[in-house]
């Protein structure tokens, strides 16, 4: 057992490398988190003193907004950076950038790259807590740990639990992250999608690789749907957006065959009509909304889990 | 008479919707917040632990600081969020762009947005309260109400008044905002441009239509001069710049023949030497600033009366 | 000596205009400031109703970051503006958009402009504070003080030290500032660079001038080292970067010939292998990353002597 109630490591990379009990650990807090949301001032001064870097070298909306908002809630300054990845600071390394806004006093770096590995160089390279907000193709642990907690709040213990992700398995940092914390949780994971999608290999990861989808979500649980990036077409990787829909796409048709109580899912941002209809994008079987609001109360146990403890005399 | 001290709606679309009272309602809780802003220490608790997203569309400056500082000195948390109109995020539609920064704890939203009628559907869409910062050609609720804060501060009460607008008021969403509110108010509006930048029918409004301004504005009480879009000019829509300046360009030798106590105004950003002349812009009888300051008042009352009495718990 | 404890000015515009007692001054009140930063929670209630606005019209991390954070330590409201230069906000002069953000209740500005004297131009025509982040070739104040107080906190009174700066004097503004500064506390300043990159009558500023790198660092008891702006090369005024590491580089082979407690500094952002090695940037001889952290003191420090006097009612 864990004497000390706090993470094993400084940072959260990646949920590959993060212990099971420190998965637990964080969804338990989270749920005390979504208490303080639900307050009348849903503010407390728990990280009162501490900063918070966003540093996006990609753009980003709803992540970057949910971590600053969960920053606030907690009584966090925070500092917006927005850079771009070719240049980083007019030519300045990567590790420079980041010791020089550790030194002006953050105690924690949300960091989203479009390279994978960026946030595990800049963790080693400072003493401050590194967050990974998504890098490249390798993990966004955030949104898995909210995926998780989602999954969690609806149907209790994932233990044996059949979990569906459904798209562009390849180039998917979200399904990455999804199937490090799901399999660790004891539940079952499938993976379906076109095969110039899908990774070589990753039946290695402990999931079962499909190609059906009508097949594979019959007896889901939950079915997690990923974004099609519309970019991937001039690739030759995609059929057309007709096809990937009349093929993968989840639509109202489709479950009418799963169980009563399947669960769906998705990351945002959705392409109506093409990976999800927008009769399921609404509809009962959803919780899209959820894991937004979910996402917060997330992000805020992370970083009070990382930050709480530190004092700057102690670092 | 009104028991309840709020609004009548949830949300700030336009003045063509807003009742009367609700109007002198925001007024008068603006004179109040004016004199906060006189404090030395210019802030109070009113909405502590409310959440304002500024989610613009088109690039500003001064409307969304000036409510940004709005929102800073009520003591809500505020977020910024600027988007390009042309593909929202990442091709999302804006309803979910907004439902899910919604969700992530937000109150209100201050939308500027390309397309007339933008806020009017997210307000349908979401139990937030939403401010409409300037939608297409359509309304800019707010500059209306400051213009005519500023107004009823320089000579007391409107009725009768006359205010005459010039300029481009087919593109103009400040002029609509000016008609609707400063009508229904009892002050005479008449409005003076080029024929090809007057809308037509605007006469339906309530307006007087004149393309003579030396006429027009001989006995007016107020002259709101509209900036001028010099983009305007590669559509054949106006003539040169000198022209337009010689034509209905507000300069001192214009003014001698108004009223002694005329008093002009502008909403900015100022086309110097084309709407307006420096002399004028920088002379006795512009109350240009004023308004701008007073910006901040009149979005602290709106902020403050659509926000103060909802709590999460009753949402 | 000064009864009232404040600077002599409302603007720090440049170290050529600040009087020696007011340098003083701030130095030791940033060691105040050093205190806080030290502190478990590092904020201080100092500016709390003051309002500071960053305006930016040249892109900027790391200058624009530790004022924001400096503002914030202080508990002052921060509103960040960015904008192009060519364009001010839809061809607004530059006057007027800082005259409007004053009326907004801003209290200071601090402003980067790619022209030099743009921050003069706006300290003229507004009551609000003026604070030079770096406009043009001229200066950068709050560069040299933290420069400055680094080293004075490094090898104590200056009067006598001697301090070479290395690179492109043409075109720096950090070099400026230094220069102004130092020479003023009684240190000797020695310049050196290729004979491109030094402006004409430089000298008048009463530092010696050298085109030997190594015969002038024998005996300096610092070496600053300008950042090479790379877009220089195409204009012909540098050789190649290889040559130019060759000839005015610092390495650690350099360096040994130095004296033992020799201090190396760098305003950053760094080209390692150009103008600085890796080694030497890493090395134990530099103080690079303490110059970021005393940047955020030395800012806390103007801003509070500018502002803290100030009552909304006095002005």
């Amino acid at each position: 057992m864990n004497k000390v109630k706090g993470l094993q490591s400084k940072d959260l990379l990646g949920l590959r490398d993060t212990p099971v009990e420190d998965i637990n650990l964080i969804l338990d807090t989270a749920a005390g988190m979504k208490e303080v949301l639900a307050r009348p001032v849903p503010k407390v001064p728990a990280l009162l003193g501490k900063s918070v870097c966003l540093l996006f070298f990609e753009p980003s909306t709803r992540t970057r907004t949910s971590f600053e908002t969960a920053a606030k809630m907690l009584s966090a300054n925070t500092t917006n950076v927005a850079l771009a990845a070719s240049s980083t600071t007019k030519g300045e390394t990567l590790i420079d950038t980041v010791k020089n806004l550790e030194v002006m006093g953050n105690h924690a770096f949300v960091i989203r790259h479009n390279l994978s590995g960026a946030s595990h160089l800049v963790a080693k390279n400072v003493k401050a807590s590194v967050i990974n907000a998504g890098d490249g193709a390798d993990e966004h642990p955030t949104q898995g740990l909210l995926d998780i907690y989602t999954m969690r709040e609806k149907k209790g213990n994932l233990k044996g639990k059949k979990i569906v992700i459904v798209g562009d398995i390849a180039h998917s940092r979200v399904a990455r992250s999804n199937i490090w914390g799901l399999t660790k949780l004891g539940a079952r994971v499938s993976v379906v999608g076109p095969s110039t999608l899908m990774p070589k290999e990753i039946e290695k990861m402990g999931v079962k690789v499909s190609h059906d989808v009508d097949e594979e979500i019959k007896d889901a649980d939950f079915i997690n749907i990923l974004r099609i990036q519309l970019e991937r077409m001039g690739k030759g990787l995609l059929p057309s957006l007709e096809e990937y829909h009349m093929l993968f796409g989840i639509d109202a048709k489709r479950l009418e065959k799963c169980k009563k109580d399947v669960v769906v899912m998705h990351p945002g941002p959705m392409n109506r009509g093409v990976e999800i209809s927008s009769e399921v994008a609404d509809g009962p079987f959803n919780v899209i909304l959820d894991q937004v609001q979910n996402g917060v109360a997330v992000r805020m146990a992370i970083l009070f889990l990382l930050l709480s403890g530190k004092s700057t005399a102690e670092e």
